[in-house]
């Protein structure tokens, strides 16, 4: 059974479900960054997985990255499983800019979050629902 | 054609190569720390390849993170594919230690590696070849 660790849900937003992942938006206006939270078991470490598991989350990280790639400025996507402060599996995916807070550096700790707008929150979440094909979250 | 980048090449050694892939140790005595680099192509970002191409890489990489996790104190690892200094496809596999220099923040741009002595690169070196199944490097 699968329960969404308490700070991942509070550091992000829901956006949708696809291929038993969650994908969620980081509460960070200045980077567009999702994560991938497999859920179809609960896990520590990416070797948890069947490689079949690997694959379909494999294949939602490999549409996030190509979407947030096609961002006004985005240059380079950082993908990451660390897990050092959050122990439940979960996948960053970020779209660098070169002018952006923590360049070239990793976000990671780098600085506070800026929240987005509404509208520009919910303008974002629903253009990431159509492009990755998701199902929506309630 | 492949050719390895030269940051990469003077940042770390090589161990072997596997399905495609390079994997070199990073020129850093206090964390194991993995690179596995795809050399089946000139690649910048992990959607280039093709599903086969990646499920390849992907088991050079969780066999590297299993590995690695059974070292001495490791407690998590971090997989990473970041690229914003260094253009060519490359893959972090980190394990990390609750009391290494950097935890629990991002190992990437703390601080100063540490060499390791001949004798320790050596022995890790042959210690990875062997439980990665590794071609071992010239």
């Amino acid at each position: 059974m699968f329960v969404l660790d308490e700070r991942l849900e509070a550091d992000s937003l829901p956006v949708g479900t696809r291929e038993g992942c969650l994908v969620r938006l980081f509460r960070d206006a200045r980077y567009p960054w999702l994560l991938v939270i497999p859920s179809m078991g609960q896990f520590r470490e990416w070797w948890e997985l069947t490689a079949d598991q690997r694959a379909q989350v494999d294949r939602v990280l490999v549409d996030g990255a190509r979407v947030l790639s096609g961002m006004p400025d985005v240059q380079k996507i950082n993908l990451a499983s660390l897990g050092n402060l959050v122990p439940q599996l979960h996948w960053h995916v970020v779209g660098r800019r070169a002018g952006d807070p923590a360049w070239p550096g990793p976000v990671w700790g780098h600085s506070t979050p800026r929240p987005y707008e509404p509208g520009q929150q919910a303008a974002l979440i629903a253009h990431l629902v159509g492009e990755l094909n998701l199902n929506p979250s309630r």
